[in-house]
């Protein structure tokens, strides 16, 4: 177990210990989960290596017209608040969760965070997680769904590199598709990748920068949104 | 601590485990930097994010005819021996090291991972170590120098949101520089973050693809590879 990012071999450190943490966070994740269904808020765990383009991904989403729903996020990340101040001036209420040196977002970090935000009054609560394509996967944070950011600059075989994350997927955005005609990528290659790992592969081509895709990730968001809210009025 | 990736929140874990483990890694890295001191050869913790171009990077320092130096190379991925049998078909002595569901190599994996490869034989073993920008970076393996592969994809304030990672690099190699004319991305913007976290700011502008900045990244090797073959033979 490391002092800085709480990493360690997991064979090293005593079994009733690795439990007695994951189930302390399974708790504090499962209260998350009741706040917002009660609220019919749909919570998303947004996740993806550093700089595949997640915070990216919300400002556009801020932009679209065709939004519509209600819209607020906290951003998890080591030292800075950039991606919470970058939200803001998107038009998002928004706040940034520092880690210190933590590797990933915890329900109990989420948990104090909702309190500095007015996340009852949206329809749509976004957690964007420490830029990480291994732990942020293993922490439930009370999310209804995992969405995975994945950059079409990363390459082709990352979903069968990195299966403890896509496996958690419902949904994976292949960002930055804007870069496809200056890279030796092939998306067939990816989507093959994730349907080897998702237990369901849906996958959306995304470009924050051309605004390809950010329509039907939004029709997306809306249509988990109001399976949520249904269940909440219900 | 989680089950899978040993991922927990430090402060819950108690001290003595944290320590011990921490203190168990840094003897085996301390044996393997003694074995690799004795035969005179350059380890180097090849680090950075998924798809930041590691795998890339050495297969274009395999091609540079300038190479000279003999190179061995050891991959860590959660799962696939994609990168090593890369490696291999480039011509360097590889091997895969699979880490199940761990964020990081840690120094026992790599100690293993020499009983495979003709590391006395070379002049450089190059650890690319699992994609993540943040864990790898607390465990020591027994390497001289740190190198951080950042893509110029990534945007320009990673260094201030990972500046774990950062703080222990002894050199960081901007990647993917080729694509630089299609991304709004500034290379003053990061080498100035670089400069605010890095104890020695030293960056190298690379491309896999056209060969850009390869030869100056070989004699950055070379220049500490024959520092670390003097004291062998002193």
């Amino acid at each position: 177990m490391c002092e800085t990012c709480g990493c360690g071999d997991p064979a090293l450190v005593p079994v009733e210990i690795q439990e007695s943490l994951l189930a302390g966070n399974d708790r504090a994740a499962a209260h998350n989960r009741e706040h917002f269904a009660k609220a019919g808020v749909l919570a998303v765990n947004l996740m993806g290596s550093p700089g595949s383009g997640k915070t990216a991904l919300l400002e556009a989403t801020a932009r679209a017209k065709k939004a519509g729903l209600r819209l607020a996020a906290m951003s998890g990340d080591l030292a800075t608040q950039n991606d919470g101040d970058r939200l803001k001036r998107a038009g998002i209420p928004a706040r940034s969760i520092t880690t210190g040196s933590a590797c990933h977002l915890d329900a109990e970090l989420v948990h104090k965070g909702l309190h500095d935000l007015p996340w009852r009054d949206v329809d749509l609560l976004v957690i964007e997680n420490v830029g990480n394509l291994v732990c942020p996967a293993v922490y439930d944070l009370g999310q209804q769904v995992n969405v995975v950011a994945l950059a079409v600059t990363e390459g082709e075989d990352k979903p069968l590199k990195y299966p403890v994350m896509f496996r958690k997927a419902d949904l994976v955005l292949l960002t930055k598709v804007d870069l496809l005609p200056h890279l030796d990528v092939d998306v067939a290659a990816i989507e093959n990748a994730l349907a080897q790992t998702m237990p369901a592969c849906e996958m959306i081509q995304v470009s924050a920068k051309t605004g390809q895709g950010i329509d039907e990730w939004i029709d997306w968001l809306n249509h988990h949104r109001s399976s949520i809210a249904r269940k909440a009025t219900s």
